[in-house]
């Protein structure tokens, strides 16, 4: 029977089931048909990158690299695997099983950007250079690796944006994922792109994100009297006599509504297990008139005994009424009893959030100080595909490119050096592609930035500085990676960053300032003559 | 380093990752906080279920059923899963993790559903009966286990119908879902809902779905003239020459158009590789004027050594029209040639293809034989999550409620059996919940079945058959599964049989009629003298 896997954290993938075979058919019977041709060893440059931002937004975040790095790292085909190939591709010749067999990441490199970056369309996330049949069989697994971590850490960015800095934003999607990885990388990829923490325990252990929990609806259903407590008792007093001692006071229990008895006892039972980490779920039966003022009752009796409630949780109705209730209820109590804590407890919402509903409750007005989300951020319900694609742009060192009827589909050809330009502060102007032996662009000198397809869209800039995008992140016959992976920490602080220097209607909500991706004179050129070469004349009669 | 796990085929979890952990933290916080007051081996039943049909539609399909008895068989705490747990639990007792420790299935029974039936919203998918912390543990793993796979039968079964039985669907979703088990869910429950194959190589090795592939646009862009074709042979001839021999034949290669050299080649290499599996992807250029025309040459040269092509695969462009004039080419090319072979091969289109998509092609005509899907099936995009819950109906025997102020999300309390009432034919005509312990129906006796929530619709049924749905499942006293799950084969029989003999206005695109889903008089009665035992009576000044 399998246990958790213990030796996750190094540089192998995280699930077992990430490995060379996780690809579409057609790897492999393209592989197969360069082998043949004997042109397999031929040296290769695939460009993997998206073509417009998701949420109709205008940026997204780059994420799901050292997933990458631990796939380089266990690239192989295993004998059970070459065996199964077999079964599928019976007329292939056997030497080709030979060589699939043996085959690893010895002789790619990967340049990519940085994990965590603000990234834009059409600009390469990364680069991958090898030998064409290997680079062409990598296409589908860094697809896999990369377009769901990108998507959910730019969702989770857009749901910081919409709540603010100062909320506490907590990743509850775990039963709505497509399955455990699905769960892990939302718990991994919202905490990069700005959230605190998770429900999800697996996602605790492995990854190191926070995890927080209290309890569900079941835990309250599951008492209906304070029969059930078999032992009244906390710190050796009895808890429950002091509990039911709140129940008749103003703004708590009876005091304030009809408030449901198993209730109260749920939330005393709870906090004898939890005396120091007391939230209450509390709209089981009704929020304002049960809910709140038996969580009152249970916040006092801890406090009695030196124990800090932390706060309640909101699951369904109106949650801009009902946390502005909940805190005029707690303020109530905290002035009525003296314990000015309670105008402070934490108010925890969560039920079906989303970027939209955040956004409206900012208007309305509300009283939340963390929120839980679930379906919207793990599913990414508004656009639940990011739509990266890897295209071929150079092989033997002759680029190629990719046509297409749709102008925003053909590919920019060859191998290219990608520069972020800055100005003044540090805020980024634009992206520009430089054909590969161009001079790079130099602070203080003057560049044309040209859009690609668009001939009237020019900008000169001149750059106060210049970042080179893309590094070398693996060099196989270097020995693989080219520097450890940064924690997930770091690359949380990277996506941090890059949201505070971008202009900031970039990030807007509404009708956001597209950020320019460009090229070089001498690219837009090229790119232009390849593509008059290569687009057929059409026959019209 | 990890290689392909080989003994992935019995009762355990595909992904190792699929474990206890796997969980919300609120359930081991209840769980603790239930061991505390003594109650966790209180005997609980939970029904998991969901409220609404997914995609607007009036049926769902239920999978996902063996990988919850893996997960049951596997359901256990690793000693470091108990240490991560005690780090964040410090103050937690110590005997509360050896407790944990030692826990697994073993008192634990579930009754469900048949893997692959039609099911409505309400009716109990899956009843769990076991001690309270248990059964409570197991939510979070059984919903993430639940949901999407029968989102996704429901999606593939929704598409199989658009599509019409006579296509042939392929799911190419690997490089968009939601990491490894995602694609991999995809792959093995859309084959359940009704697809033929996928693109995913490694769901082929582990599941045992068809495999399909051919070639992407990289391997067309990889050529740019015939002079990269070492060896010009097949079969011992000149293929090469005999492919050039068609070029400026009438419809095919430059005769029908300015077909692009290097596609031609590219076209020949495959064909070399697979004389017998040739499909040639033929939108890189121009799919009229090279493409297709490129296609007929290839496909003529490999008939003259005696193999048959196999067909086209268009990418993009309006596929209605492209593959109409497809058609109409290859049917030319037929007759010109006297191939009558030409005139059938298979069209393959992919390109964003979703249920409206279908619709529409089928509204417009079109010429396809077989539709690649991709994103719009493994992201669910017309409604990402199913939206299961899993609620506690009874605790030591006494029927608990969920109230909420939502009628549509109050529970059905207790323990209740399942039926499906047929009329003649094996048509259904409704389900019905009973009370445990009320007398099931009988064939030829009318029986009163109620809306649970609306008192006047009522309907008196009298069936020609009663089916039992539920089914015990796991017997943790017994030796845990009660009998072998069934294969991925006969699950999907299992959706053809339930698609075919339900009424066919249910399964509509537009304005679907709902099928009935309702209760006993006795559970009726039952339901509302609790509900009104527990609702509070609201102050109102």
């Amino acid at each position: 029977m399998p246990t958790s896997r213990e030796d996750v954290k190094g540089l192998v993938p995280l699930n077992i089931l990430v490995s060379a075979l996780l690809t579409d058919m057609y790897q492999i019977t393209m592989s197969y048909a360069y082998w043949k041709a004997g042109r397999h060893n031929e040296n290769a440059v695939f460009d993997l990158f998206f073509r417009k931002c998701p949420f109709k937004g205008q940026f997204a975040i780059f994420a799901g690299l050292s997933e990458v790095i631990a796939l380089m790292n266990s690239f192989t085909f295993s004998p059970s695997d070459i065996a199964y190939l077999r079964t599928v591709l019976p007329h292939c010749e056997e030497a080709f099983f030979d060589w699939l067999g043996q085959l690893d990441c010895r002789n790619v490199r990967l340049y990519a950007l940085e994990e965590g970056s603000l990234c834009f369309p059409r600009i390469p996330l990364i680069r991958v250079e090898g030998p064409l049949a290997v680079a062409q069989l990598l296409e589908t697994p860094l697809l896999n690796l990369i377009n769901y971590p990108s998507l959910i850490a730019t969702n989770a960015a857009r749901l910081r944006l919409a709540a603010g800095a100062d909320k506490t934003l907590l990743e509850f999607g775990l039963r709505r994922a497509q399955g455990p990885d699905g769960a892990l990388s939302a718990s991994r990829y919202s905490y990069i792109g700005g959230f605190n923490g998770t429900s999800n325990v697996l996602a605790g252990k492995l990854i190191g994100v926070d995890i927080r929990g209290t309890h569900a609806h079941a835990f309250v259903q599951s008492y209906t009297s304070f029969e059930q407590i078999k032992d009244p008792t906390l710190d050796g007093k009895d808890f429950v006599a002091i509990v039911k001692g709140y129940r008749d006071r103003p703004v708590c229990g009876k005091g304030s509504g009809s408030s449901n008895d198993g209730e109260l006892a749920a939330f005393t039972a709870y906090a004898q297990a939890f005396p120091d980490g007391f939230v209450a779920l509390v709209d089981t039966y009704d929020t304002l008139q049960s809910g709140v003022p038996n969580f009152l009752c249970v916040a006092l009796a801890l406090d009695d005994l030196g124990h800090r409630a932390l706060g309640c949780r909101l699951d369904s109705g109106d949650l801009s009424y009902l946390s502005q209730e909940v805190r005029k209820m707690t303020t109530e109590a905290a002035k009525t009893f003296n314990r000015p804590f309670l105008a402070t407890t934490n108010i925890v919402a969560s039920n079906d959030i989303n970027e939209e509903s955040l956004h409206y409750l900012a208007d309305q007005g509300h009283a939340i100080d963390t929120f839980g989300i679930g379906t919207n951020l793990v599913t990414c319900q508004a656009q639940p595909a990011l739509g990266c694609v890897y295209k071929l742009v150079s092989i033997e060192g002759v680029p190629r490119i990719k046509l297409s009827q749709t102008t925003s589909k053909i590919t920019i050809p060859g191998r290219k050096a990608v520069y972020r330009l800055l100005g003044a502060d540090r805020v980024p102007i634009l992206d520009i592609m430089l054909k590969d032996g161009e001079e790079p662009p130099q602070p203080g000198v003057p560049i044309l930035a040209r859009h690609p397809f668009v001939a009237t869209k020019r900008a000169r800039v001149t750059p106060t500085q210049v970042v080179r995008l893309q590094e070398m992140v693996w060099d196989g016959q270097a020995g693989g990676a080219t520097s450890d992976m940064p924690t997930i920490h770091e690359v949380r602080a990277t996506v941090a960053k890059g949201l505070k220097e971008i202009r900031q209607d970039t990030l807007q909500r509404l009708n956001p300032t597209p950020y320019k991706v460009s090229v070089s004179e001498g690219l837009h050129d090229f790119l232009h003559s390849l593509w008059e070469k290569e687009a057929p004349i059409r026959e019209l009669s």
